[in-house]
């Protein structure tokens, strides 16, 4: 079976109302890149991992290396939990723009059942300066539940004071596990409209990894024959009008850093938010990597906002 | 056992407050066929199924696809979740009504405890200009408590601000399961009137399909006689004067498509809601079924809402 | 082991507030027998079996019938749940007292942890007209601490509004399957004591079926000798000041109907709530049944109210 | 293992607020004994056993009996839940002070997550006339999350209107059976404990039961090597600065209700609530171990509140 | 492999509100030693464990003792719950600061799902005049979404009184229990990163115990080669702005206390907090090692708050 492309996507942020536009133009043109992309620092693997990933660079383990690698850096913004942002941004204020991280859980307990409480509100980042929040579905849990119903909250907190919602869209619990796991193609592309569909501005969504277990996913991903470059431009696709930022994972080498952020550009995204692939670097390293990231997304931008 | 006919079912336009009674009448007389019947577009299906419902027409992925073809094929209202409504009924705002669906979530769980919790509210709907609200309700669930709960909630909020609602009204879960399954003649007759006992104005029916099953459902239904056309039209009854609409499902032939249509609007249903059967056709094969349906429904009207 | 009477109970509406006894007193003096009695016709079966019970009198199946029926056979009220009170009551509006039904559920689902989730309210009855309000406990339930919190926000809205609280007292449950069931005399006894503890104004319990069960009832039920009557008796003096309605199930003959109406007004009771046995009935049937049962109330009182 | 005594608790009405102080001098002053005792009534038997406590007694089963009682035989206070107190009260407000049992359930179901849900409101209290809110606390419970929320509001609502909070605090459920037993002196003496951390004024334990079971409490209760006096002794300290009075259960004799009487006041108890042991008697005969009862609290007392 | 160290971190008191600064430097400078670090006194064994911690020195069981001794003995505050704040707390206001501890538990039922419930409200301790907060938060339970929920909430005020949040930052759980234990380095570094992104200004950390078990924490600690020294500086690092205090545990010989006193103040942590260690003593004997303690305070400070 074989799959087409669609006309090209409207601008999203025509759709937006005055406060959601001005604070996400912010990210886009007067921060970062500056060309309507975005380059986005994560620092909530602390609450998600603990401080293991803090190890191969201990300075890391500070939150001021992130904070102040995000404002050297050019950085469109950070993105950290509440406890990080009331302590550390006050000296960053103005020098780059902090999304507020609504929702997290360490992954100390089984990732079955998963569901990422709110330990922080909308008001919060309006009242921190932020310019976004960022919240994680775990698309797919059984608690599906208490998922979309605490997302609908945060939607509406977010309409209510223009505040622009990232969502973290991620498959996971049990049951995917069963129909292809996380990383599938099919698992990717559900996340992606349903973040869409559940009024996400700008979506973060995972590398797809073809393989075998692709097999196990509902028709017709079972049976699809595409290759990476494929699979990336259909779920950039499948999550419409909001834009796509792609997310890393653990620190790999520079090609694969680089060549998955040409991957999300040419397939029509908006940018990525890698983190331990730049703050597990010592300080000029990761300054490197931060300028080759950035020229990456200068030059392979493939998408009016 | 043999089953009789009632009498005629009294208006329930005239039963409505100002502000449904304006809404209702917008979709019945203002818009689509305009003869008082319903003939509904739904995308619910990238929430409900992620993308997989797009490959057969991959220009269907697309909301724009949807929301033109509600618009130039002259339905009476588009079916969404609050994401697709928020981003992409702006620019069709005034040539076709909205229905908000408020609830949703992804199939990628087990259905066997089927709850769909809400994801915007009933002013979300005001707010976005929307004419009814739609809300999946899961008659017979072992998690029936949490559901009628929130029915609850939604019905309530609909009569406070006017706004006519549109009740999914589907049988799941593994109870249904052991007493003849989901599409059985006794599932979608309670169905019909647990839609009409939690108030709903228009209620969206599935066709039963009549077979073994039926056999393990409760008495008389394990030893009725009946046919399709006259299970149809018991539902229809059951629903009282709550509108009914039928529903689709997977794409079938247009034979089917119009006899379905034909069977309902004789049993004294109001209209018919096709996604898949519409959406998953090129845009002029679409517009052919729509004008067809159309027509359908204008001429085998057999009842005054 | 014998067991004693008790003094006679004193007047419930002494009692009550302003409110409260204005619109009992329409039920038990203004409507029906007119004598201090309650003549009620239940029609929430459709929610709790689905359309199953209307088949052995289709023309039942419109809710019509029963409204009809209550005005015209003067029935003290009419119980029903909120749908069908916003569509049909308006029509009946002055001609029969309506009691709103707030609770309900299908039996679809296991009755081992019944519980019966509010799908209105108060507010809804006061807006509707309706002259009290119904709402079925399932005393004993595994899941009796989210009943006895929904009633208590019920009976606190009845207060608040002097809004008369019918109590459908049912022993449900795995538990009190395995204490000699839901129709022994311990747990109709315990029912009626529980609706009085939890404020109710009237009680609605079934008929108490001894028999060979009770030996797994708690002491001293196991070993009691009490016939019909005698048990009839005393689960009236457990509701204390609280009146009694007696309610009927699946449909019986003739003579036992009036002998369940003499036998529980002459224990005290103040009427009964039959259904099935009345509107299951083709119409001159049924009106000649409740010419009946009329007749019993009026010449078998035995307490004033 | 020793154990040795504390020096005097200070007193408790010092601590109090003008609201809680007001209405508790009103029992332990003004009612009952009138020495800073406390003599109650309970009568909550009916909803936590149902009907069979009073077959014993038929005449018990007319809340009238222990009303009257409680006047006549001149109580401290009756305590019962919200139905009895609106329909029984009224007839004799001011002739004795009313504690409103704010929560209770049937013992129908398995006591292994015990939980005692509200049917009842302080405010409810406040609104009957009220003199005291009683809370039952069930110490230890799988379910203690929910409990101890509960009473969090309770405790909270009792301060802003005044009222005096008396827990019912009864060690339960399926994890202290694992360490003793609900009557082992480690269970009752970490529920005077606990109900003091939370709050309470007055505090009603059960009568320790020293035996076997003791071995599978922690250390060092298990080895512990003290009397029945002792150990009332130590429960009444573990209460602080909380009143404490000793609860009955099932009907003993004479004797042993005395007994327990002397025991309590002469720990330094505030006086006793016993329920079946004065209701189930005859009239006459309960006046007479009543006024025993007054007797003992009046030449008993070691404490001043 | 290697573990390197960071730099200083900076003032905490700098990032905070004037509400929390005032209260904050309260403890830190005009109580207890009063050069910036914390000797905090709690009395939570009564609700966490029964009174049994109290038979070592039954003295302790009378509240008053601790409010005595935290009084006399000089401390930074005293932490309890809300029963004694409201009884004892009254007699020694203004003598010694209050740390209101809002949430506890029996320890009664399983750890497995650690969760510990709010039995008071932060607006509580703004009534009683408290200085802070105290809430215990189970690092990696299963029940983590109630428990991030709830400290949501009690941050959120804090934020808006005004008011210090101390957080029992504490491993607990079946699933830490697989992963190494609730007291390995891997466990006590990820609580105390966990408090500070949940908004901690203060954390109280157990010591952490190395050993065999910690192979079966995740990489890299399961293969970390650091002493007892090292891995308390590690965790001190991971709460980065928050302050540390050590607790203590059950009762340990002096050197033992003064070593960890030194070893957390030498690791750049701000006090200790050490319970049983204390009270257990007699009067006179408590004094002697709060004197020492304080004075190991006094002479190895190594951080300005």
């Amino acid at each position: 079976m074989e799959v087409k492309s669609l006309t090209e996507q409207k601008s999203l942020l025509a759709t937006l109302s005055p406060g959601k536009r001005t604070r996400l133009r912010r990210l886009l043109f007067e921060f970062g890149p500056g060309n309507g992309t975005l380059m986005l620092l994560p620092i909530d693997q602390g609450i998600e991992h603990g401080p293991r990933d803090f190890f191969p660079n201990p300075a890391s383990k500070d939150p001021e290396y992130q904070f102040r690698l995000a404002a050297e850096g050019g950085y469109s913004a950070l993105a950290c939990q509440i406890g990080m942002a009331s302590r550390y941004y006050p000296d960053y204020a103005g020098q780059v723009p902090l999304i507020l991280k609504v929702n997290g859980k360490t992954d100390i307990p089984s990732s079955a059942d998963s569901f990422s409480p709110c330990n922080a509100s909308v008001e919060d980042a309006v009242r921190l300066g932020a310019d976004a929040v960022g919240y994680t579905l775990y698309v797919g849990s059984p608690r599906q539940d208490v998922d979309l119903a605490q997302i609908r909250q945060v939607r509406a907190d977010c309409e209510r004071y223009g505040m622009p919602l990232i969502v973290w869209s991620y498959p996971r619990g049990s049951a995917i596990d069963k129909k292809g796991g996380k990383d599938s193609f099919y698992a990717i592309d559900y996340a992606a409209r349903m973040a869409m569909e559940m009024g996400a501005d700008v979506v973060k969504l995972n590398y797809p990894k073809l393989g075998d277990s692709d097999k196990d996913a509902p028709a017709p991903y079972n049976e699809l024959q595409v290759d990476q470059s494929e699979a990336v431009r259909q779920i950039v696709e499948s999550a419409g009008r909001s834009l796509v930022v792609l997310s890393g994972g653990s620190k790999v080498d520079d090609e694969t850093v680089l060549g998955h952020t040409r991957s999300i550009m040419r397939a029509g995204g908006s940018g990525v938010i890698f983190g331990r692939n730049v703050w597990q670097r010592e300080w000029s390293e990761a300054l490197e990597i931060i300028e080759q990231i950035k020229e990456t997304l200068l030059t392979n931008v493939s998408r009016i906002p």
